[in-house]
């Protein structure tokens, strides 16, 4: 097992500087432990001359990645170019038609084409390796897959992006409003240019999809997974969750009910002292409800050069070791079909922040509209305003039909004495 | 790769019944996962007729354990039946040697045998699995040697024992004192009748013996740990750390200082809102931290049948996959000599109780013998009493050379207005 296990990268962005790092920093530990040496053979990005802070002088540098795919002298493509579509892609693709292994971080690729590429990996006995996709300095993917395999999976809750999480903390703990941190998050590097991805969910409703098609034998299925992100929150909220005792986190849920899994990424009230109420700023953190282990929590980075570029070269080793997991924790002929749950019909409790002119009857009016739902009230607050001034109502409601909870909250924001939209998240008691 | 993956269980106690519940009971689910299924071929325990919860009736009731080691129908040995050495050494010795995979959640037996067992495995490329041996619920073993491969580790922190945490939480939340608790605990269950390797920190030091093993590449060396337990803390001390802002957590620490690698098991002060100062009752915690991932934190059950079981059965799982991890990490050839610290040599800040009689000059004193051996003080407690009456004086000591501070012990015990031992713990900021 002494033969070199030689690698092309493509990509050298972030991560893939970071990975270029740790295999020349720890080149003899690594090869320790992997059993042989980790070698690069081949590297390629958009730009060639620039100074990346490391050498590359030794490497073949390749001005096309796509040539990368059809080499027969090298083990693996490590793919740290990004994107469902397009150059990744194809790269990916080739290299597993090739029947070279491959490792990326992309969790977008694998959201959307993993059973695809499922496919095509199995059927020529390579693998697909994507621990740094999820929350990077949490070995998840490889603790889903292998560590709780004997498990019925009940329920994973993650705090799958770190920006969010940032914003999230920072709105809470300096009183600020979302545009005005996430811009400072913007100068700090800790969101980018363009957020949409970050702070809309899609990033972490990526993330969600790998770690349910792994917890319950399914294909990824992005497309029918239910997203709302953090933009629309405001300080109000985040004060009156800590009112409750509450903290707010996007969370990615997925989760058995007695009518399929429940699937969603969206804002949710978590308990401030629970596991996932505690984790701060850019961490990311997963809990994992199995049926014979029970609860398991990890916590680490989710993002950023070492963490994620650490995640690769463990793909990598493991590779090297001979090593190669199922993509989705089971072959693809034993995937099944996914058995979402109508989202409607599922239950839950909620927080409901209602914006209203303080007349006589409103709360009446509101309470009205709920007992006509059968949808019961937990607690109740509203700070003493003068009369006909704008004043926030907040309403905590015990476990109720979610399809009812959309009625009432519907027929909430039609009421005249409402003057804006009501803010609505679920409560997940953890 | 749809034949069988045969395996005979040896040991029907707590954990051995629960690897057979879930493997009955999730026998497709696990087929599906590991491709193949799963088959018990035959069973073995000291007593053959009494009713364990669990049918047993289709499977070949072994009287020899031993037996096991020399088929040739089964491709691993599960062994659930514990100890260091005798019955259970003799079985994974004899299995390895016949080419047989072994499951094992024998710390004990690793932690002492793990070395030349590592060996015959190697040998014979068969795998030694354990991930059931440290934290059942916690795949800490598969996080540290495969999720964290790309690392130089520079600690590694644990909670490592359940019995303890309970205990130690229990003592905590209800003002009791040792001995109280710890006879509620075996009651429950918590603790064994005999509870000395438990809270004389044994097992805590054979898991951290086999997490220190992976993280620096060494064999297991349990002779050279240096272990405290817990049976002499009092109410007292754990008041004091609460009001000092800590918890006192039975701690499993392995770090590199810069004379080497500091092994201890030893109660230590932990702030009480870091990530290890929360985790409480029986539940278990690891702590990495990488030089690439930056801390990774683990938390879940560390005991009982079912996270216990679903370590084994994972365990189980990977083999069937054809997944084969080196025993420590690192093939045995590339496991280097260990460099442990003299612990008289590393650098710690430290908590003191003295109980002294209340008469002039005692603060002098004290701290006259700390001066002389330049260590420093950094908080001081001494709650009023009458004078000539005894008193807790408690210290807490800036970072400090751990060969002086037992010297300045030392002197202080020998101080005739001491009353009784003084309690000197370690203050780990985490």
């Amino acid at each position: 097992m002494t033969k070199p296990f030689r690698i092309a990268l493509a990509g050298l962005g972030t991560v893939g500087v970071g990975v270029v790092k740790i295999l020349q920093e720890h080149h003899d530990l690594i090869a320790a432990r992997a059993g042989r040496p980790i070698e690069i053979v081949a590297v390629n990005a958009k730009t060639k001359g620039r100074d990346r802070g490391v050498d590359l002088s030794s490497y073949e540098w390749v001005d096309d990645c796509q040539d990368m795919a059809g080499r027969n002298d090298i083990d693996a493509v490590v793919e740290m170019i990004g994107g469902s579509d397009g150059v990744a892609a194809d790269l990916v693709r080739g290299a597993l038609e090739n029947s070279l292994h491959v490792v990326t971080a992309n969790k977008a690729l694998v959201a959307h084409h993993g059973y695809a590429l499922a496919q095509v990996a199995e059927k020529n006995n390579v693998g697909l390796a994507y621990e740094a996709a999820v929350a990077g300095g949490v070995p998840i993917i490889k603790s889903l897959r292998e560590g709780f395999s004997a498990n019925e999976i009940k329920s994973v809750y993650g705090i799958l992006n770190g920006t969010c999480n940032y914003i999230l903390t920072e709105m809470r703990e300096t009183g600020r409003d979302f545009d005005d941190v996430l811009k400072e998050a913007q100068e700090h590097g800790y969101a980018e240019a363009d957020p949409t991805f970050d702070v809309e969910g899609i990033d972490a409703g990526h993330k969600l999809c790998l770690l349910s098609a792994i917890a319950f034998g399914v294909p990824p299925d992005f497309d029918s997974l239910s997203i709302t992100g953090i933009s629309h929150l405001t300080s109000t909220d985040i004060d009156f969750a800590r009112e409750l005792g509450y903290r707010i986190k996007l969370l990615g849920v997925a989760k058995q009910m007695g009518n399929g899994v429940m699937r969603s990424v969206e804002p949710c009230l978590v308990p401030k002292d629970s596991q996932l109420g505690v984790v701060e700023g850019v961490f990311n953190a997963v809990l994992v409800d199995g049926d014979y282990v029970d609860k398991g929590l990890a916590v680490g980075r989710g993002a950023g050069e070492g963490p994620t570029a650490s995640a690769v070269v463990a793909d990598i080793i493991d590779l090297a070791r001979g090593t190669i997991v199922p993509t989705f924790g089971r072959p693809v002929s034993q995937l099944g079909v996914p058995s979402w749950a109508d989202l409607g019909e599922t239950v839950s409790r909620y927080y409901l922040r209602i914006n209203v002119l303080d007349k006589p009857g409103v709360i009446a009016k509101i309470s009205g509209i709920l007992r006509g739902l059968d949808i019961s009230i937990e607690s109740f607050i509203q700070h003493g305003r003068d009369p006909d001034q704008p004043v926030c109502v907040v309403l905590t409601l015990h476990d109720v039909l979610c399809g009812a909870m959309e009625k009432a909250y519907k027929a909430i924001e039609e009421l005249d004495i409402v003057l804006e939209k009501p803010c609505l998240m679920r409560i997940e008691a953890l």
